[in-house]
C-alpha cells in the first residue's frame, strides 16, 4: 500500500481546501456533498453525536452561519493506498479563547469522488 | 468497493475489542502495538493532541492506570475495500456524570495487520 503517493493526495488536499472554503462560508450545498449519502457516515460535533447522512445534513441547514471563520493549524493529510485518506487539524476563532478545536476526517474515494465518511470535532483548553 | 464485507468486518471488529480489551486494563504493550508506527500516526486525546506514534507511547506510559472501566454505545464499525474502516463509539464512565465520551478511529491493514493510525476522543456534556 502506498502512503502519500503525490496524486492521490494532491486529490484529498483539494478535496479538504473545498471543505473548508464551504465550512467557513455556510456553503451547505457543498457541505452537504462532501460527505457519503449513506447510513453509515457518522460525524460527532462539538456538541452533538449525529448518526447518518440525513442527521448531519438536518444539523447543517439548522446551524447559525455567523463567526464560522477560523485558521488551521498543523494539519495533516496523509493519504493510504488510491482511495482512503485522514485529515487532521487544530483550528482557532477569535470565539474561542484560551481553547483550541480539533477537526478528524476519514475520506474515502467512491464513483461520484472523495467523501468524508467519519468526522469528529471537538474543543478543548489549551 | 466492498462496504463491509463480512470477513473484512470481523478482523476489524476482532481489533477493536482488542483495543477495548487493552484500553480497560492498561495494556500498554498491546494499545502500543494497535497503532501504526510512523510519524504520520496521529491521536487526538480528551485534553492533549499527540502527533506521531512516539508521542502516543510516551502518552500511554504516563497514563494513571486507575479508573479505565467503561461501557460503549452506539458502537458503529464500518470497511471499506479491504484495507481499511472506521470505529465510532460512544462511552460512558462512572466517574464521568452528565457526560459523554466519543471515540473515532481510523484502522487500516498493513503486513503487520491491523493498526490504528487516526484517533480522536472527545467528552462532551449531554
Amino acid at each position: 500500500m502506498k502512503i502519500n503517493d503525490p496524486a492521490v493526495l494532491a486529490e484529498v488536499e483539494a478535496a479538504f481546501a473545498e471543505y473548508e472554503r464551504a465550512l467557513t462560508t455556510n456553503d451547505v450545498a457543498t457541505l452537504d456533498r462532501l460527505f457519503k449519502d449513506s447510513p453509515a457516515t457518522l460525524r460527532y460535533g462539538v456538541a452533538e453525536n449525529l448518526y447518518g447522512y440525513a442527521e448531519i445534513a438536518a444539523f447543517r441547514s439548522a446551524r447559525s452561519p455567523v463567526g464560522l471563520e477560523r485558521a488551521l493549524e498543523r494539519t495533516v493529510i496523509t493519504s493510504y493506498g488510491e482511495a482512503m485518506a485522514t485529515a487532521n487539524t487544530l483550528f482557532r476563532r477569535d470565539s474561542m479563547v484560551g481553547k483550541v478545536g480539533r477537526q478528524s476526517q476519514t475520506w474515502v474515494k467512491f464513483e461520484e469522488g472523495w467523501r468524508v465518511v467519519a468526522a469528529h470535532v471537538s474543543v478543548i483548553a489549551e
